[in-house]
């Protein structure tokens, strides 16, 4: 009984993600998932998207959090809009939130739809949301034992970006360990070392997400 | 339909927590659920207590992870008994998984047993696990928002520990903003702020374990 319980709520997910997937097709949008845990900077990360991006191309954001709309208020003062989902203690978006909040957002003339989920490593990765790619997060803060211990995510992501890499000279952080574990699970993965904070890598950060929206293909797909 | 099989699973937990309560109980060990996001530091804060408590007290530890044996490994250095639970990519640890690890450890003498529950700041906070404390800890390196963005660890909890204080130079982080924000949730709370890497606040870190031991009472019990 547990067991066909969960089966129903996974194939409500994956008919509600077909739904998204195919409605983003229609309008032409590339949207991104991206996943990490609480902190490692996926608001910001997202922010420096939008003020390189947003005079080229169409730019949206749905946002996940278990309460407060704090991230997407951030993101309404870069003049995009942005539609705040709040789980009210759930611990993942899942694509039926997703579509509800696709309603809440012209499509018409959309380009890039980043999707933050709620700060996790272990449940949304098991939520297909009917994004194009996986943007994995993970910040060097949080040590380098991150992709070998929460495997799933490093296996399912397109991109890996490493942030707060400006903060690596004060931690004991093992740089080459990280890229091995990462490599072990998802071989073929780019793995960006950025920071917000002092702009390192964005350029890299921004021509990947460039080459997602204009070829898609390019960047491999799930 | 949903709905009775949570409630049985949480039933279950229940039934199974207050089974470790007793145990722990007669045996006279205080246990504390140590709850964070991944890569705030738990193992640390860890193994810094039993470098400072083990020539006093018996201490031991269950260590929670999707995956890895990793964290056991580093407390094994440290000469204690420990046991690693991998939730073989579960969210959380729950309270049967609590019992059959309490199994593997010799309670006679024992006072102080750790719980490092998986890295997650939202599904480990509805499972009791038959813990005396609640132990919130948060890196200054997520951000000051964590907080209120997870109420619900810190209105649960009976400590907060504030990590990483030695990286807030190079981080935009508002520390009193934090605390106003865990103080909302839990206006008596301790917050403890420290740093494994330099051992500032370790003394007080110690001090909260050692009366937590000593006067269970003392610290407020759930």
């Amino acid at each position: 009984m547990e067991i066909k319980v969960v089966k129903r709520i996974m194939e409500a997910n994956e008919q509600h993600a077909e739904v998204v997937r195919q409605r983003l097709n229609e309008a032409g949008v590339v949207a991104l998932n991206v996943i990490s845990a609480p902190g490692s900077g996926k608001t910001s990360l997202i922010e420096c998207a939008i003020r390189e991006l947003r005079e080229e191309l169409s730019v949206a954001v749905i946002e996940g959090d278990p309460d407060t709309t704090r991230d997407a208020e951030r993101i309404a003062r870069l003049d995009v809009p942005v539609v705040q989902v709040n789980t009210e203690g759930g611990c993942h978006l899942n694509a039926t939130m997703v579509l509800r909040a696709l309603d809440e957002i012209r499509r018409d003339g959309l380009r890039l739809l980043f999707i933050e989920n709620v700060g996790n490593l272990v449940c949304p990765v098991v939520f297909d949301l009917g994004e194009t790619h996986r943007v994995a997060v993970v910040s060097a803060a949080e040590g380098h034992d991150k992709p070998a211990k929460y495997p799933a995510l490093f296996r399912t992501a397109q991109v890996t970006v490493l942030n707060k890499v400006d903060l690596i000279p004060y931690l004991d952080f093992d740089e080459s360990q990280l890229i091995s574990d990462v490599r072990k699970l998802n071989p073929t993965m780019p793995i960006l070392r950025v920071s917000c904070r002092t702009g390192e890598g964005m350029a890299e950060w921004i021509g990947w997400l460039r080459q997602a929206v204009t070829t898609p293909s390019a960047v491999s797909v799930r």
